[in-house]
């Protein structure tokens, strides 16, 4: 399971706007072959900061499969507008399980 | 519910033991109160850089609390000795809720 990690800058006043698109934006995800889920995060100390956290099976599902996809472009109509700048975007594998308590 | 991303280098070479470290830790952050639980991802684009991903009832349960126990002693002790140089910390809201597929 790969972790992708979009951080999103969204331009100053439309935070509520982005996560509205966000949320419409989950189905598009829902579609996506290889998409395990997602949330989005806002930064407390930076508002304007956001990261959207998505768990694929596998990297190429996201930077191949999904990127090349039809349902890549409906992501970004959906929430390319509130973007200050192009998000910065890593992947990350899990390196110590998840511990709930 | 606060989750705190804490971005850290390793130092090259000692990944392994840094993640040995973190699982140590990982019994120092079942004792801190209002902590909910924890990760470790590292990333894939930069091996050295490593995201510990912690959840916290508040946001003062880490600054105040943690921050100011013997536990935060124990913690860097444990996995200080393999930072490159001081981790950035944020803390983020979840402005999405998590959607699993």
């Amino acid at each position: 399971m790969i972790i992708e990690v979009a951080s999103i800058k969204v331009t100053a006043g439309d935070e509520a706007r982005f996560e509205a698109a966000f949320r419409e934006a989950v189905d598009v995800f829902r579609q996506a072959k290889g998409c395990k889920g997602l949330h989005l995060q806002q930064c407390i100390e930076a508002p304007e900061l956001y990261q959207a956290i998505i768990r694929w099976e596998t990297l190429e599902a996201h930077t191949v499969d999904f990127r090349e996809s039809e349902l890549f472009q409906q992501w970004r109509s959906l929430v390319g507008p509130f973007f200050a700048e192009p998000p910065s975007v890593h992947h990350f594998r899990i390196a110590v399980e998840r511990a709930d308590f």
